[in-house]
């Protein structure tokens, strides 16, 4: 068959590039043209062809094909020689920022799983320092981002769905900025959030969050039995809930945790209501807002827990009114490595190349 | 010595049953004098004099004898015959209701560790549903039951320091509690928060917080992985906040979460002040507040983890602000069965027997 | 409806069940043709048409059919009705013992994961303790059970495939049971292994082997920051062991250790070789057993993980050899819910029905 | 000053590091005398005096005094002007190979925790490759090595209890060792283990085992949900095995796993006995042998598990005997931190310098 569209991933070796591979190796749109998958290979490694993939993720080996694949030495030329057409990069944002207008001006559609392109407020943007927006930066750099930026659409179905769909760039969420948003945009585009008095995201997310590499964070004897808060007030997803969410910088606080576990997201949110609200009342606001989307599950008045969403595609949010309808809390869970990471990249590819947005998710 | 106080436990069985006996028997106010352990003895185990507590906490047993001590049959004989003087009551609230009035006509003085007698307005005991409270009891239960909770004192002695030192009851805090007034009555009682736009309380505990039943809840396979909310804005530890931090129910909003941690709690905290803070300001109102507090560890601008007083009887707090001063998040960790349970209730009986407060416990 | 076989399971709301409804609800041969679930549904559901799945496994929930699914009140009848032709049977034992003669009776095609037939000799199943061949019991009891039993093949498709293909009662393996014969099973048929030195299984595995009702041993604070052997020269998996190795008692050490993870089974085996073997030698021992068995991965001269085999529904193998060839230590892993319980419970199904046998299990 | 002795750690930042400090300030010999802690300190530090103790370890942070002590520039000049007596080396193998013999020229005592001298068989050292046993290194440097070794006592008060007492050197067994050595020596040395059939030593370990440095296999997603194999045939640990219990390699195999937990060692022990033996006379081999040994505990005929002996400083040993009375399945758990490290290391201190061998232990 020929209309295969032909996909390659850099960055498999992370942990929401193993799921990204995964869910492509089993996408019924793509059977029979896996991605193909680059990146940093040594002369060892390039000389019997690349990395076997079943090396990198023993859990990605199999006994019928997959076993052959490797993820071969990264260079324009490989791709062009591919066909490749969609470009996934599960890489540091650092990679992202320099590798997409180059990708874009080869004619690549590209998805970046990085921070690199999702805001579009410069001041949002200085948590990344990126150094090609610097002020000893050779101005046709600065120019080139800008224009890059430019046609960055942030990639969250439920709330783009539209612009997602003619896209050449898309800017992957950040996973906790998935979990917040998608909890609280519907309330505060109905208007019903009292904003003054402050909006609280309390999150905490399993440890795949932060990386592979080994560092003193993610030793078993500092996370295991613990939980601790970070990046107070100053963590760099912020700037992607308050674009997107449509808030100011003074009307929410996130905080984010380190939680015991290897994966999964679960969000606290905390809102005041301008008036007093019903559980049907509230329900009907999220119904309403996520009608046409096959990844968000609505448990309405009651609340999902992290196991229910791990290991899905899907975000589940429900929430609890206080009795008096004044206030609610709600609870969004989902996988930072599927929803939070690669199954939204999946999503969007979906919608990009004009799929049924749940294809090889459920 | 003659002037060894003699203590008993009621409850040794739970999980903060055991680590009270721990503490008592290392007391160093109480050495050579055991605590008398009683509880619910079947036939057997009375015919043997007992169930040794090495059965019941293996981890209990050590080669220099406590190997010896035993769990015997439960009665006012027992108590009077081996002239015990405090009386600490590791039981279902249910028990110490009825219990508490019959201990303290006999003389003794009773440090409960329930809920059954923390809360002064009735409103707030409405969640624990006590019979003795119930339209159709008779008139003089009411009446003992008002008497006895008139006598007791708040065991919190950060607090109510002056008042545990004469009491005859303490009713000791929950654990949840405990993490969140250390954390927040400072800062209210120097009246710098703004109590109309709302506190949030984002509470974490291990699972040891639910007790030693098996239950579905209490599964590893339920608590493992997973996170989940729960009881929210009908957690039954709101009466003790609201009373205790001196805020209307419509100014806070309490979630607890179930960790997959055997123990710890961590609570975050959201507040808004009046006027612009600073860390040295926050810091003032915490040190000044703690001043003659040996069991709480300031961390200023820092943040505590639940590692870090697991295992202590320290509740430890720190904060940070935001940029303008206007909101700080508070985290306020402790180890949910010492100082959220057993070190607190050895620390109240130190105050009211006029030992150091943090003998036997650092 | 045209070839598609009518399947129904009965204890879908076990961990094991939860999986078997999950892989025959993707089978690429029964799509369309969803499992009837049956079992104890109390008249208040019975009322609403049964059980739905999503209550009981809110992980199956989808937004695509599958919560439509519930479990209907079990009776001979409802399956009659439904055309149903294979039962699965994920409850106790004692249950499978009674059910699965009057299935047989009934025309239906039987799966049974309990322990019931698993046992050809009778002194093996003394630690089942079957009512029915008890010596008070009538003899027509005793007869049916013989000429059940008779009729049972041992499920494990790598030993059994062909008699698998014509059974009318599949007696699904042991997950512990399963681990250690993959491993072992190789080695004692090719003749190299010393019996006389005496072969050691130690087994260990997650949590969810002990099941989903709550015990004092699957507490999470029991089981969490913990190991503990158990079962020692007395698990009831034993005499499948000695059955499908072909050892006697005395050549075989089984000890059970429960691991703090939910799922998984990790089995080191070791054994004494009549003759020095090489690590070529060895692996071409395994490779020639495994050569048709889609469902064993080998990993010769290195050494699986848990984590390799989890939600995967293959068993792994490797082994280690001594510097003289004289010993080896093999290791043995799956997930003991899949390979060990319900996934291999469908491969038995594909080889029964003549489809592929690893058809929507890869 | 009058009788306390002066001790100083080298290591105080690893795991073992951090329990031994808390150990020797609790020690009742060494009541206000706390050890002198030295290592690398960075000029920064060094400017302030040294590391504080709370930075490194915020659990040792205590408000009475703990919190002023401070990691200081290590130096022979140090030692002597602060008057160390004995000096406890918490470093790796290659630095206590280093500074020993320069301790013991210098008239300190030295309880030195690596691997360096635990060896008397110059094969059995191999594994450890040290440098100055190599061909090409001055005769001197050997000559002193050789020196030094012979002075080395095995720290393992069970076993060597005499010439520990007057020993100069100690080197402290490992913490695998100490698991498997405690329960299998008691049973060789009394001629009942038929050793030509093969021990086998199944040991499990938490991550705190793997040591401090991030690496890969301490990655909290390595480690948690899973267990791995290592070092089979060739753990450097098997040499103390052979020595200590006086068995030969092809009599023993030892294999260690890496448990998803923070800490303890559960080993399973598998023997084969000459003549058949019952509960009551392989509890009397323990018993006699450890009779006057504190810091072992018998569970005889019941297993003991790794909650037991966590954040205690005892060895548990239990058994469970086959129904014929010839084979022996024995488990034998510690906290690898404790006995299997700094615990061991302050038991055989007590019995250095002539304290009460269980002295600040129980």
């Amino acid at each position: 068959m020929t209309d295969k569209v032909q996909t390659a991933v850099v960055g498999v070796s992370g942990y929401a590039g193993a799921e990204l591979a995964r869910l492509l190796l089993h996408h019924p749109r793509l059977k029979g043209a896996p991605p193909v998958f680059a990146g940093r290979v040594d002369a060892k490694d390039a000389a019997r062809g690349g990395i076997p993939l079943a090396e990198i993720h023993p859990q990605l080996a199999d006994r019928n094909g997959s076993a052959d694949l490797k993820q071969e030495p990264l260079s324009w030329e490989l791709l062009q020689s591919r066909g490749v057409e969609v470009l996934f990069l599960a890489t540091p944002h650092e990679q992202s920022r320099e590798w997409v207008p180059e990708a874009l001006a080869r004619g690549l559609r590209v998805i970046d799983l990085s921070g690199a392109w999702r805001l579009n407020e410069a001041d949002n943007r200085a948590v990344y320092a990126f150094a090609d927006e610097g002020p000893n930066r050779p101005a046709e750099i600065k120019v080139r981002a800008t224009a890059t930026q430019a046609q960055a659409v942030y990639g969250m179905p439920e709330l783009h769905r539209a612009q997602i769909a003619g896209a050449r760039l898309i800017a992957n969420p950040g996973c906790y900025a998935t979990s917040v948003i998608l909890a609280l945009r519907p309330l505060v585009a109905a208007g019903i959030v009292d904003l003054d008095r402050g909006i609280v995201a309390d999150s905490k997310s399993g440890v795949s969050g932060a990386g592979k590499p080994p560092t003193a964070n993610t030793h078993f004897m500092y996370a295991a039995d613990n939980l601790s808060a970070y990046g107070v007030f100053t963590h760099r997803h912020t700037g992607e809930l308050l674009e997107q969410i449509g808030v100011g910088a003074s009307q929410i606080v996130f905080t984010p945790h380190l939680l015991p576990i290897p994966r999964g997201i679960l969000s606290t949110l905390y809102v005041h209501f301008r008036e007093p609200q019903t559980a049907a009342s509230v329900s009907r606001v999220y119904q309403d807002f996520f009608a046409t989307s096959p990844m968000v599950r609505l448990y309405g008045h009651t609340l999902p827990q992290i196991q229910f969403s791990v290991r899905t595609n899907y975000a589940d949010i429900g929430f609890q009114l206080d009795a008096d309808g004044r206030r609610a809390v709600i609870v969004s869970c989902l996988d930072n490595l599927l929803k939070g990471a690669s199954s939204q990249a999946v999503q969007n590819m979906n919608v990009m190349l004009g799929y049924g947005e749940a294809e090889g998710l459920e």
